[in-house]
């Protein structure tokens, strides 16, 4: 990472202008462990699953909206596929628990259960089909990167999502109500209201172990989620980037963070969504976004959208004019400055 | 515009959930007055020239800097040229003021004069000059426009120019100067303080007109400055979108604004850079950044970085799936939750 920020600092500008491009490109640089990066194949990893808390009226859109969207996403149709046409990149959809069966050539058979009970009132799902999911997303990520894959962003669809990652935000941190609900797809303020009572009232319910994610995960968590944390946990194994988009995608990388702290390392957040959520996970978390689009769609359209920026921050020792080109270095074309305000006698 | 937010709305997804996606292609409805747009042929028009200024220690890199810029964004040396190769624009750059003759293929020659006079002793240049500069930014960009471009970003080169901007800033606003000056390239404290010093000064010294915005210009301005106005008013009276970068190309557009308001509708903001100068300017003009990468390199880097954004933007409509394709409306959707919560008996 000091050797890419030397050649960075070799180009043809002030030290440190091009500010998180360089970050990205040092960051990378740490991942890899290369100087020279190039990503050749990147791609979404878009995690399906649903969530039996939908019951509790927290959610905008009918339960079935899940199994629509993964018909739209294999057929090009989702916010996250022309954004991903747009950049480049593959989706890599993967049903981890729809309610129903998907029987859609392009999206991968895991379902763990068809979707979660409802939490409100019992466990989400048991402890071993936590596991079991995020196990699903580290072999799903490592079959990608296998195939090439040297970019990946973190997606999902599934409607209730929004709730259950609320109510693993607030086990896992203890946060006030209010700092880990929103509105997700766009709640009335009943709803709303309704959001925060069944996040609360779950966790108060099965008081699950802050300290244990999975103990989170199984109790008030999703299938999506699960599978996500596998996805940066595969990553960070490789030592391949990858990107965070909105609240469940952060909420995701929390729980993997929690489990393994040095997958932070492979992180890069794509955008900072409207979710009270995704600036609390900003502040744990330290990732800071590329973006402020005031988006909170989610499958992974954040991630998509920063795929160009991450490309072209590899491209800047590669393209840009030194100082040694002029047949001076830096030092030596400031000086005359330098002297001016006497810091050089 | 009402009519693409309405296609928009068709687009299967929650209602505004893409955010400033959705305001681009709105805006770009209403710049062109077409539903559909597409980005057929982009460029940033980078204008270069000197600052008499530059004496008064006020910049971290030798005057010569700015014929070297010249020079290197002619072969594809600079840190824009990477980022407009990456995003498929092309540069077209301009000599509206360097102090030495510049004789390079690929720079238009449009020297106003061989940079400006050091305003902290006396105006920056004539009246006649800025208008002439203004006119010049007009002309290019018409041409560029006869010539097909059809989203245009705004950069500079110019040794000093930070200093020219906030005293610009400074007079049209008469903000404090902490609020106008930042540390341009990367200055000392010492030389930031002289930064302040000189800009409160000349600003004292000539006492421009707030509310003659050439006269401002003449005073306390560059031919960089002067260009990049000329460049957003063509723009907006040929209604085509323009993107505005960092701190200098924010005055330029803050000076076509104070020339004709209207101006704003044509404007895009591609990223916040980090000089207190950019934050008062979005809170004047009101324009919401795409990004926040912390740069402060100029040239129109940040524009380039934004127009892979703009291009996703206009895909939205076209390429995304829509309620109705399901044979139903959004509401017809939603109605089952909206009935849970009683809002539809």
């Amino acid at each position: 990472m000091a050797r890419v920020q030397r050649e960075i600092d070799y180009c043809f500008k002030p030290p440190g202008s091009l500010g998180k491009l360089e970050d990205i490109a040092r960051q990378i640089a740490g991942i890899t462990g290369k100087i020279n990066n190039t990503i050749t194949k990147k791609a979404i990893v878009v995690m399906m699953a649903d969530n039996g808390v939908y019951k509790e009226g927290v959610a905008m859109y009918p339960q079935d909206v899940t199994r629509i969207g993964a018909d739209f996403v294999t057929s090009g149709r989702m916010g996250v596929n022309f954004l991903a046409n747009h950049a480049g990149a593959d989706i890599i959809a993967v049903d981890v628990g729809i309610q129903v069966d998907v029987d859609l050539e392009g999206v991968i058979d895991r379902k763990v259960r068809y979707g979660t009970a409802n939490f409100r009132h019992e466990p989400a799902m048991q402890r071993k089909e936590a596991i079991e999911a995020i196990e699903i997303g580290i072999a799903i990520t490592s079959q990608a990167i296998d195939d090439g894959y040297n970019l990946l962003g973190t997606g999902e669809i599934g409607i209730g999502n929004t709730t259950a990652s609320s109510a693993v935000l607030y086990a896992l941190t203890g946060a006030s109500i209010e700092k880990v609900v929103g509105l997700g797809a766009g709640l009335s303020d009943e709803a709303y209201e309704q959001k925060k009572s069944v996040v609360r009232d779950a966790v108060h319910l099965h008081k699950p172990d802050r300290d244990d994610p999975l103990d989170v995960l199984a109790k008030v968590g999703g299938l999506d989620i699960c599978g996500m944390a596998g996805t940066y946990l595969a990553c960070a194994a490789r030592r391949v980037p990858v990107v965070a988009d909105g609240l469940i995608s952060n909420v995701a990388a929390l729980v993997a963070l929690r489990l393994e702290p040095q997958v932070i390392d492979c992180i890069l957040l794509s955008h900072i969504s409207c979710e009270p959520g995704a600036k609390l996970l900003k502040e744990i978390t330290g990732l800071e976004p590329m973006l402020d689009m005031d988006m909170r769609l989610g499958e992974g359209t954040g991630c998509a959208l920063s795929f160009p920026i991450i490309e072209a921050a590899l491209k800047m020792t590669r393209e840009m004019g030194t100082f040694a080109s002029l047949g001076k270095t830096r030092e030596e074309i400031c000086s005359p400055l330098e002297a001016y305000h006497g810091k050089i006698q």
